[in-house]
């Protein structure tokens, strides 16, 4: 992804002044195309100068393109048409929302259209009787929920970008959160999307309902990042705020001892809306910018939160405690009020930030394994550092496996990069191995596309490939995501460990 | 469908003798087959006398066909042979679990071979610690519970036909159950997938982690009824086993107040694993069949079921009560222990077979509405019994509006038939007219195809054809089954009334 040359140039972070020669390319989208767009969304719209340009260019993560052109479609039907131009004229787009991406997924990698759904901000429908929304896709995800909290009512998909991030973003992505544990990944939540198709053809696939028949478009939709059309609008599952939520905080000596006190809750039964693991790396990172008074001296600290009705948090929130004292916790508080919670998870908040200042760039690798694999993984990743020479933070989403790993490195220096890669693509090589998966809840973009293979075997990727060139024949839409091309003859690629598991 | 001749002939269940006419239908797989299909099962797997045929010509539909041949393979490698087979030879396969299908699904109405997947019965691996189980398609779903009780753990999807149906099947038909209100359909337990596609290959779909990258093909498969390949394995999710569970039995002299129950219990925020109403027709038929001391002249009984951890149960039971009894409830029980909870069941569970005795035969109605438009499509319901002179008994899934109606007729009456497809095509209509769905829990099938347009316009459906090919060009996979056929060039079609909503 990061040598393609031509139209898409991409520039890799670490390369000295790549944003100079970012302004000086000349735009290869031609004035025919440029007016044939402004006839559609209006002139500033459509952005083509140098600066808009490099700003649309990259998103969260490692990955920056070099789009052609810009819009910033009003509706639905612009957005159709927009695609109508692309697909006529052979022209590669790029869905974006408020690009926090983190693996490169809203980055024009191959250049070409960035469709911006910023525009898109209309909540059509809040039925709060069925528990159903219908809100455009630019809509920003705390914006709805500011909306809907006077009805009792959320939309559980919460992530950590949710203050900037789009419902549309969370879509493509099927995001998660610190709360998906309980309540599952975004697809959970949505019953119905709007989709334009690469055609340009609008099409509306599930519905209101619940189980809508024939065969599941929504599912291949969210999480498809883009790849296989723009989803414009969508239907969301809402479901009643908790009537009480109560947070636990437990310093530990020993990080096996937080990652059994996980095991033992889920064991017994209890399924808290999150479970959180910092790790030494992480608390130091805090401590150092964002002070809150933990110890520098213990190994994790987890986080533990329950919600539900107010009798039964009592009682849960008293075996949570007991379990943590029983595998050695040395503090444990509990958060009832909206204050104190808020006094405890404020180091987990925090904690990305306070990462970010320890270097000038993160790699944020996003790999999964089964709980059960969490200890023996953690092994491999203390290895892992030693050997690459790199500085890892971990932030697990520890109830569902995620270890969402942060690695520092100097965007300066091009070799401190290649060794973060290095460790990055061992750290999937060991969650695959583990059972795992190469991507919690970020995607796979253009990062990540080589490690599909880890998952899949060829026959199983080429059917995602066939897959995808039912809705996009001519490969326009965002191209070079996802899905790693075919292997040619004679090439050698990873084997797949999973597929001899 | 009713009406194909030929090779996948398909007999009418009220045609007089025409299961003499089945039976005297001659064998149209050649001895060649035959024989490549015996080297590959096993000669006694491989079924052709009139009487097997005959058997697996139907399922608990109102639709019957007639198979070529039934094979009955032993593991997915004999699965992938047999459909090898089928593909070079242009037959069309159906796969068959148990057959408790009640829309058609596994009636080969097309004829070709039937591959029933019962002798897949191997639980290849209960991990209690992450929460996952690997098991053969052919499993029975209550069989699954058993061995999964001791664990503490549970396959959330309970089909009223667990004690027969497979876990395949339930995937097939992404099967409900009373309690998926609260735990969702077979589809948010399924991860992972092992699929033979109609060519042949076998192909591995999701897996053991949550949120596999790549297109959602797991989400695609479950639900698709057989008509894109045949599931052979399954990586479910489990979930811990309530740790205790009361049930609420209300009566109601209105049914909307019973109604009004359901919408305030979900408005207050509880969400109950169970919440099902039955009619005062089918309480009538419980009591004439397995009486259970309800009342005759009540409108409805609620059932409440809530399950959790023990001390959250108590205030929750305490709230739906005063809700009951708010709304008038005429009598109010609440069962805890096992005995008293199975004994307010008792008329529920009951009540499809005591429905049954009344009439020779039931065409199930599976349509669902909004909650909010449970009333309103019940007042046109009441017409439509009139108008039609059917008798219908309702069998509500209410949480999730789902109506669940059982249409009375007699198979020897053919006019009693043709009143009972009309008066279920108008429900069909006036649900998909409220924003509800033709199909809660049962598939789509060979009964529903038509409604499909109901559903969606002629764009979406072609979308869904588009991916049905990319599977299976050749058509072979289930054929007639969940997608109509396009629209013949001046055919007239129903208009879909979501699309103008």
């Amino acid at each position: 992804m990061r040598s393609t040359g031509g139209a898409g140039e991409v520039f890799l972070p670490c390369e000295t002044l790549w944003w100079e020669r970012a302004l000086a390319r000349s735009l290869t989208v031609d004035k025919k195309v440029r007016r044939a767009l402004e006839k559609i969304v209006g002139r500033p719209n459509v952005l083509t100068e140098p600066a808009d340009l490099l700003l649309y260019g990259y998103d969260s993560s490692t990955i920056i393109g070099n789009p052609d052109v810009v819009v910033l479609p009003g509706s639905t039907e612009e957005v159709a048409r927009v695609v109508e131009v692309c697909s006529e004229r052979n022209l590669p787009f790029v869905p974006r929302g408020a690009g926090t991406n983190l693996s490169g997924g809203s980055a024009p990698t191959e250049g070409g259209v960035v469709i911006g759904l910023s525009r898109l901000t209309r909540i059509l429908e809040i039925d709060a009787e069925n528990l159903r929304a219908v809100v455009e896709a630019g809509v920003v995800n705390l914006d709805l929920q500011v909306l809907l909290a006077p009805h009792g009512l959320q939309f559980c998909p919460d992530p950590a970008s949710q203050k900037v991030s789009t419902i549309g973003g969370n879509v493509a992505e099927n995001a998660g959160g610190p709360h998906c544990l309980k309540y599952g990944v975004t697809l959970n939540h949505v019953l119905g999307l709007t989709v334009v198709l690469p055609s340009g053809e609008v099409r509306r696939f599930g519905g209101k309902a619940v189980d809508y028949p024939g065969f599941d478009l929504v599912g291949v939709m969210v999480g498809s990042e883009g790849t296989l059309g723009l989803v414009t609008e969508m239907v969301l599952r809402l479901r009643p705020l908790a009537e009480e939520v109560q947070t636990i905080l437990a310093l530990f000596d020993r990080l096996e001892n937080a990652g059994e006190v996980v095991s033992r809750i889920i064991a017994e039964g209890m399924l808290p809306a999150a479970l959180e693991i910092m790790d030494r790396q992480t608390i130091a990172a805090v401590e150092a910018s964002f002070p809150s008074g933990l110890p520098l001296d213990v190994e994790a600290v987890l986080l533990i939160e329950l919600d539900g009705i107010r009798e039964s948090l009592e009682s849960q929130a008293k075996r949570c405690v007991a379990i943590c004292r029983e595998l050695d916790a040395r503090r444990v508080e509990v958060g009832q009020t909206p204050e104190e919670r808020e006094q405890l998870w404020s180091a987990r908040r925090s904690a990305y930030g306070a990462t970010a200042r320890l270097s000038a760039a993160i790699l944020v690798n996003d790999a999964t394994v089964p709980r059960t694999q969490i200890a023996s993984v953690l092994r491999q990743m203390q290895e892992i550092e030693k050997r690459h020479g790199v500085r890892i933070g971990k932030l697990f989403h520890a109830g569902d496996g995620n270890l969402h790993c942060n690695i520092l490195y100097d965007p300066d220096d091009p070799d401190d990069f290649a060794r973060a890669e290095a460790a990055s693509e061992e750290i999937f090589r060991v969650c695959a191995e583990a059972g795992g998966t190469i991507t919690g809840e970020h995607g796979v973009g253009a990062e990540k596309v080589q490690f599909m293979r880890l998952l899949y075997s060829a026959g199983d990727l080429e059917a995602q490939r066939k897959l995808k060139s039912v809705f996009d024949p001519k490969g326009l839409a965002n191209p070079g995501k996802v899905l790693p091309p075919p292997v040619a003859a004679g090439e050698q690629v990873d084997e797949h460990p999973r597929r001899q598991a």
